[in-house]
């Protein structure tokens, strides 16, 4: 299944934002797009058609949670994972790469693939780029990634250089065995410039259907990401579509579009959705707050999800007080439809010419909650038993 | 708001099956009728419109939990409970009699009310059968429930009584204070088939616009609650409404109705749907049982709700494995589905004149987990402080 992306609004500046329409076989996406995740091949507590309500027009699945559970191929042969979660618009998979780096128990990795144990039962499995592949073609998905070796936002150059390189040896046996499976390249490298220069401009050579931006929002700073960011899309060609892993947050968004950025994925909205923290264009508001306990009003007045447009902010303080499964239901669909929303405003800015104000507008106004959001990734990374126990050869 | 019953299926026998519609200022209700249980104004995990879906013309709410929290007069200023909860259709309210006398910490009963700390937070209370009319009032329901004293099921003759007196003098109370609010009153009197007659008797002089049966499926054998079922129909108006509270599973559902039961309660649909336990006709199905890991048909063929219309019994299965939220929505669709459904069943059986069959048949197929249930029951009652700590005067 092939994919093609077309530009809509864009100049000839690699780095500036831009609009498109990323087209599959099971649909057209508009870019900017964020894709919700669906971990496991389900979008939190919540059913297709209340993403799709949300406007999300393409969801995330993850090749490495499925593999574990309930594995790929029990997966192709009910169907594939489209009919599997009843969900019939594109689907995008990330390759298991930061999953089997970060989240299971890394053992030795070298070119030919990494061994790690499940964090689920701790069996041990070899994973390789060719092995990659072969999930995601079982899960039927329409956009794959590549193995990629994922490293800490710290890393150092040179563990940083050997990983970028392993990358890129890994990304062309993906390619190769990816058949007529889109699949997109992944451009590590760290925080290091010089790197991810010269692994963007490799990859570019190679002409993949898309480029995902890997290896960011892991723990290095605010300034290096976007540094990062801008280096990468700088040296991609301008006519494929550029995906930033694993983030992000509203400010995340819309810094990511300015430097030229068209796809997201991040389990913030549904993770923040269930602890009672919403999205507004102020900063996060958090529903458990006494402030809302008499508050006849929506939770954010002009949003026309469904929570706000049915439920007063008064019913969501006493659901999430209750501890009531229905409030991470109304918080998460909140959230998913803020960010798709964002993307479409930006979308419009974007057309109409004026992004730069709307995102100093946005920017000024948003209260980013930055230090909580990532000391809590950087702790959740720290965690991963993966890095502490066997360092990047 | 009045309520009217009318009978549209039943012979002279107060003790047989019949079918009717109650009518509400909110719509009517076909009997026999399940009504799903919004303990705190949320049937858990469910939007109302999925409620409303799976059949549902009437929810309960619970009036001891919504006094502690959110508190009854917050919910009248933000326009009611129907309002507060996005739920347009009828709704009765349990008075908080159940719970203060289990749920609570119980302290003082006397004719003038029950002391009780709150569960949740230790706070004291004095509730009476005025305040709990006044609650169920501001939270604007359409079927009120007047304040009884409930004890378990294993109560001896003398404390029964004595509760039973005292729930007839709190319903007077009740009665008299509530106004044009439609107002049940509530059979007790233990497993003592005389004193359970004397005390329908006695309210059956009332005139209420509807009768409950309380003081059942708290510890009794199956026997005896049957026997106390029909004894109390027995003494019933033929043309009011009968409601066995918080009952049931589908069988006591069968065996009730064939009693001349009209309406029920129960959180076991919900409850048990979280737990991956399903309703079929051939009794519970638990979806994380392995054999369902690669079964590509729904859990019960012939289901028409959300979940068997939508989704594979390997898809659910894979949900519960993964403890997914989505899992527990879909489970609890089901079984209040299922409920709701097997009502419609034997409204269409009883119309035909062939309610026995059904009923036999039914409960000849139906593998009932009685052991299973009522010991998780009986636990929960043993659990109950107020019992332990204060038994009945």
């Amino acid at each position: 299944m092939t994919i093609s992306f077309r530009l809509t609004s864009a100049g000839r500046d690699p780095v500036a934002p831009r609009t498109g329409i990323l087209t599959t076989g099971r649909g057209d996406v508009r870019t900017p797009a964020f894709m919700p995740v669906g971990t496991l091949a389900t979008v939190k507590a919540l059913l297709p058609e209340e993403v799709s309500a949300a406007g999300a027009e393409i969801m995330l699945v993850n090749a490495y949670h499925l593999y574990l559970r309930p594995g790929h191929r029990l997966v192709a042969e009910l169907g594939g994972v489209h009919r599997f979660m009843g969900w019939p618009g594109p689907v995008l998979s990330d390759s298991g790469g930061f999953q089997v780096f970060s989240l299971a128990r890394l053992g030795k990795v070298d070119d030919s693939g990494v061994r790690f144990r499940s964090h689920i039962d701790g069996s041990e499995h070899f994973y390789t780029p060719e092995l990659a592949i072969e999930v995601q073609q079982a899960l039927g998905v329409d956009i794959a990634m590549p193995l990629d070796h994922v490293l800490p936002g710290d890393a150092a150059l040179d563990a940083s250089r050997d990983a970028a390189e392993r990358t890129l040896r890994w990304y062309d046996r993906c390619a190769a065995a990816a058949g007529s499976l889109a699949t997109f390249a992944i451009v590590q490298g760290g925080v290091h410039s010089d790197l991810r220069r010269w692994h963007a401009r490799e990859l570019a050579r190679r002409d993949a259907p898309g480029y995902s931006i890997g290896g960011l929002s892991v723990g290095e700073s605010k300034e290096d990401m976007w540094a990062m960011t801008a280096v990468v899309t700088s040296e991609l060609p301008v006519d494929r579509p550029r995906y930033l892993m694993g983030v992000g947050s509203p400010e995340d968004l819309v810094n990511a579009v300015a430097r030229g950025v068209d796809m997201f994925d991040c389990v913030l909205p549904t993770r923040l959705g269930r602890n009672g923290s919403l999205f507004t264009d102020g900063g996060r508001a958090n529903v458990r707050n006494a402030r809302y306990r008499d508050d006849r009003g929506p939770i954010v007045p002009d949003c026309d999800c469904l929570a706000c447009t049915r439920f007063s902010a008064a019913y969501l303080h006493h659901l999430f007080r209750n501890d009531e499964l229905l409030g991470y239901r109304l918080a998460s669909i909140h959230n998913i439809r803020y960010l798709v929303h964002l993307t479409e405003r930006m979308h419009a800015a974007i057309g109409a010419g004026v992004f730069d104000t709307f995102a100093s507008d946005f920017l000024a106004h948003y209260q980013a909650s930055d230090a909580a959001v990532r000391s809590d990734q950087k702790a959740r990374w720290l965690r991963q038993s993966g890095f502490e126990s066997a360092p990047p050869p």
